[in-house]
């Protein structure tokens, strides 16, 4: 059998209704359980630094199934609070219970902004809140609303570092299957729905061997200190070409670090580390550019929430490619929903 | 890359809002299009049987992209009317203006039973309704009322026949990674989980070699008189075992027929086929079956729309193995959710 199970349609919702909803079901929490980058990572940088946990209260803001929870029971913190606002709590209730950690590890039902925790400061967050593109239906927003209203100063947050990076990418077959397909749908024109395949990053993993560029990080994100409007940015990029080629795409991925571990724990879900189901995000270009080695690509990436559903993210790339056989440059404007 | 897009979570929404936006994102079609053993049978049906279309008042139930009312366009028909209540539509109306279709393809937004047609009557009923386990978030229900109220008798309905069909397997590894891995899960019990996982059929591609019986029809469906009652059911199924092995799960697909056409156009979602969207529908026992060729397997399934969440399937399987080693029998509830 392959590995995939059933594959809901995507839904359109209201953000409320979709978010609240889509933690519900087992197979998200399965997909995230199994890939093991993201677990055990988590599970090092708990389980290795049992001093830092030790006697400790400890937040999981989002705990889905409680597996982060009863990692930090398990290090020795004396008090646990999960948090989740999805029906999956029920069950991770039932499974701290059969693991025998209930005296350890509380778990609360409802929204961040809304629980009334049983203390006043932690002294730790956990928490998994990244999403595809890092911020697209993230929960960092709640995660930075838990550390202003909980964190003992001094605290620390578990991860507390991310950086987003980005390259360019040879990538023709697979736009021809993704984008060009629109062309010629069994002999009709539906380049209506072209336009739309354009302007949405696809979630996907990349063969390292396309990347033809340096890449860069062009955001850092401190999760100790990020205001959450500075989670709406601008930042340049800049990147040189690595040899002769075409550039379909730009592709996006990000580093997450526990630096407040004893020594920091570090995982990327890049083109060149192994498999996260965040996979990489590409922005497909409309036409490639025509390259040589050491040319630069420059430009910059806005991304900020849409103001109508603020769980889309609107990303902006602007660049400029200067180069031997053509100057191109362009904004485009994409949209993730 | 790999072919797989973004996988949205799994929304657990009211069914009307599920249904609603399910389609509107372009994914799902693009999905639906590049499943060829499902759009070159329409597109075969249609146009190797321009004799039948020629001049006539066609309806499409759920047109989405408007594929199968092009098809029915360019194979004659004097009008052909299109419904679909997803946004999905917008992009089709579009699309038929693309490709000079505008003068024949009406397409309307709204639900079949409210919608208002330029016609009374229709000559040929398409729709592409099917879903997964056949009848788990279907549009049969929709292209019945459509038949009842618009078909004029002696009118044609492609597909007009659909066959439900049984089979076991042997599964233990596949098991092992959906089911059994709840047991242990980084070192934590998350049997919780797995109650949950048992009671959902998975919807996956199954390896032919798997298969240890014989398999058998156990509903047929004659779309052109079923009525909406029928669709909830009780039917037995008998097969044999086929060689000493162990039986982890039972096994259902379905084959769609267009016995309208000159010459039946016909295609499989079984595991001996083509890879087709719809995949195969795995329904694991609590406990293998211990089986030796010739043995039967007999029992019942029963298929219903849930009370609460009519868009949920409600599935009972009753089987009994009488065996050399063993004679097991039980009833088990699955729901697809």
């Amino acid at each position: 059998m392959a590995s995939n199970s059933i594959t809901p349609a995507k839904a359109d919702l209201t953000s409320k209704d979709y978010y609240f909803d889509s933690y519900a079901h087992f197979g998200i929490h399965e997909e995230m359980l199994k890939d093991e980058v993201r677990t055990v990572s988590y599970q090092n940088a708990i389980l290795q630094n049992k001093h830092l946990f030790e006697g400790k209260v400890v937040l999981d803001v989002g705990c889905g199934t409680g597996i982060l929870s009863m990692f930090a029971a398990k290090a020795g913190a004396k008090l646990v609070i999960g948090v989740d606002m999805s029906n999956i709590i029920d069950k991770a209730k039932q499974i701290v219970a059969d693991n025998g950690l209930s005296d350890k590890v509380t778990l609360l039902k409802g929204k961040m902004e809304e629980v009334v925790l049983p203390v006043d400061h932690v002294d730790i967050i956990i928490s998994e809140w990244m999403g595809y593109f890092l911020l697209y239906e993230s929960m960092l927003d709640t995660v930075l609303v838990a550390r202003d209203k909980y964190l003992t100063p001094g605290g620390l947050i578990f991860p507390d570092t991310a950086t987003m990076h980005i390259a360019a990418i040879e990538d023709g077959d697979y736009r021809k299957e993704k984008i060009d397909f629109w062309d010629d749908v069994y002999g009709f024109n539906m380049r209506a729905i072209k336009e739309v395949a354009l302007k949405e990053p696809l979630v996907d993993t990349v063969d390292p061997e396309a990347i033809n560029t340096t890449d860069c990080i062009f955001k850092t994100i401190d999760i100790t200190t990020v205001t959450k409007e500075e989670l709406a940015f601008t930042a340049p990029f800049h990147i040189q070409c690595t040899r002769r080629d075409y550039v379909h795409a730009l592709l996006v991925w990000f580093d997450i670090s526990f630096d407040a571990c004893h020594k920091p724990v570090r995982f990327t879900t890049g083109p060149r580390g192994k498999y996260t189901h965040w996979k990489q995000t590409v922005f497909y270009l409309p036409e490639p550019l025509v390259t040589e080695a050491g040319e630069p690509i420059t430009g910059e990436i806005t991304s900020r929430p849409n103001d109508t559903n603020p769980r889309d993210i609107d990303i902006t790339i602007k660049y400029r490619h200067e180069g031997e056989k053509e100057t191109k440059e362009g904004a485009l404007d994409y949209r993730m929903c």
